[in-house]
């Protein structure tokens, strides 16, 4: 079996795209995280959802957890503040996770191992066009896994 | 609101669980990772799925990609030989992931600033009670920050 075959649809947005719009992405669909495209389409790095909450909570709240008890979640319109006027690109870590990706020809143990080099919950699968690598979906550890024990 | 009223349900194994049947757990309802609790239900690590990928792929083709291009996947049965006779304990990773852990009356933005600080994709609930803290369930990154974004 090869990566195409399990690849699967999953969310992505653009470096370009309105944060609170990636972070609705992630809530609503209860989404682990989403993965960043670049202009080309490319994979560019995987946003993980508490990177979002870490956004939405102010720093001075991150360093003295007792301030954290007694701020009113309400003021969570003002926390919102924090995502409204950005875009994706600005809210990277600066350390940012890169989206490992594989051939769509690669085979499964291909992307295991990857995976387990990456210790990535996703892989991006890219079939090679005439006009560029384009993404075609991605493979989750658990999918990977239930294939895995399922030949076994 | 307070943390107990945001807590799900989620799949738990203890330390000596077979690492088979944890594996399974999370290909089967595609979780991205379960939760390891010790002796008194108390929460010890989490288990991500790309672990179980990891145990599943020889050392050999992790360290050499060439290799796992040829080698043939339905040989899996003997990569789950690599999970049969263990027990989760002896899965673990050396340095675990701890599973944070929040008290039910806790906040919200408490709990956000714990997953802030800690980068965990769920943190869980647990309830003082007479013979000891008992877990009522997780909270989960996506789930909060759905929270956080609809009060804005």
């Amino acid at each position: 079996m090869r990566a195409r075959e399990l690849a699967q649809p999953y969310p992505t947005v653009t470096l370009g795209s309105p944060a609170l719009n990636a972070a609705r992405l992630v809530a609503d669909r209860h989404l682990p995280g989403v993965l960043v495209v670049d202009a080309d389409g490319a994979p560019y790095a995987i946003l993980p959802a508490s990177r979002f909450v870490r956004l939405l909570v102010p720093s001075y709240v991150i360093e003295d957890p007792a301030l954290a008890a007694v701020v009113d979640e309400r003021h969570a319109d003002r926390l919102c503040a924090s995502l409204a006027d950005r875009a994706v690109a600005d809210i990277l870590p600066r350390e940012r996770t890169a989206a490992p990706a594989v051939a769509d020809d690669d085979t499964l143990l291909e992307v295991a191992a990857l995976m387990a080099r990456e210790r990535s919950p996703l892989v991006a699968v890219m079939a090679e066009e005439p006009d560029g690598p384009r993404l075609i979906g991605v493979i989750t550890a658990s999918h990977l896994l239930d294939r895995l024990l399922s030949v076994a």
